[in-house]
């Protein structure tokens, strides 16, 4: 689509903390979706609104490194590039960076599809942007 | 550690879906993990009780293929094999089937690393148990 | 609608834990609305298709009695009574007691109302029977 | 404690949406305890420094009417007083408005005690300050 790097920013809000007294690993996934549905409305892409029209877009795959623990109070920035991969295929590259310091906490790559009425098509026929 | 499968039985709850209906992509984590720490148990590791020993079990990195969307009122089964890779990761081979028939809803790979006030440490040093 | 009583076994999911190393507030409501949606399907309302029909059954008031905290590993039962009071209104009295000692852990008395197209109706339209 | 409000935003996240498109009963209550840990900072209260000194802040009644639904892309305020109901409660009103056009969506009167090594002391003991 583009080579600029999207980035929102969040805190880690106590819930989101396991036993462990880290951000439970689940809640990455959370980050993740929110920041990627964010740069979409950017691109006028809208994830509620497009389900309305069948059409949805779903993950197909995820990888997640785990590099080091969020925690209490930390600030962090979720950080998002997008591509197309092959014909159907949207490519998240999404990465997340603590503040202050930047220390790389988790890196990971999300595969999405664009179906609609169930069936894959196209990223360009279902958002009506270029990938 | 062994090749027999561990399986555990879940149905879908409600509050789970997201707005298309379906089960929230990071609530399969959560169904992984559950499935893992009862496993855990099986083998007599307590993942809260080590916990209180400055003993982590974490996940270093995960891989989930999304194959089809789990729904409303279904019924699945985790299923889990365990091993280890290297001196001291271990590797969760789990996947999801829907019951009655059995389709593949996700497979995904759980790397997961334990660590001893903060430091990797053998998993058999850990856990207590041969790997 | 009657007063017998709908009970649902559950076990505390280690994710549902908070640092203090209890389950987090919010998840005894995911409980709750587990046992609601389970017991509605004894009596064929089913949640996620009444919605398909513009029905939706909505929570309107919660009041939670924390008693005792569940904690890793712990089993519970959910137990529920509904009734009617007034024209509009459903009220669903849910209790939860730990596994095997009987201990009551929550009290709950949680409104509920059926809206047709957004506005309140009586629930026996709604869902076609007495309550 | 002071007749003061304090006041949080927040942005609806759509993984926090069910099936419906509206925000998840539950998820309200993660909203209001995440307010209530940012007060509590701003009063040098830090709830999870305080579990490692064995003090818990525990919610022991919680009573929410749900007035309108968040949904997708809401923007919203969650705004707080606190005070304090005979010795050992701390009462804490809270409700959301929505953003911008400040319509009430909750209405929640929360009741915390402080526990210290599981048994309730004053708050002013547990926390230092003034109630």
């Amino acid at each position: 689509m583009n080579n600029s790097v999207f980035q929102l920013e969040f805190k880690v809000r106590d819930y989101e903390l396991d036993l462990q007294g880290i951000v439970n690993n689940s809640v990455y996934q959370n980050y993740l979706e929110h920041a990627r549905h964010e740069y979409l409305l950017t691109k006028h892409i809208d994830f509620a609104a497009l389900h309305e029209q069948q059409i949805d877009l779903v993950v197909s795959r995820i990888e997640i490194d785990y590099k080091a623990p969020l925690k209490s109070q930390d600030s962090f920035v979720v950080k998002l590039s997008a591509g197309k991969e092959g014909n159907v295929r949207i490519i998240f590259h999404q990465w997340i960076e603590r503040i202050p310091d930047g220390k790389l906490m988790i890196d990971a790559k999300i595969t999405g599809v664009c179906l609609k009425n169930g069936r894959p098509v196209r990223p360009e026929e279902a958002t009506g942007i270029e990938w």
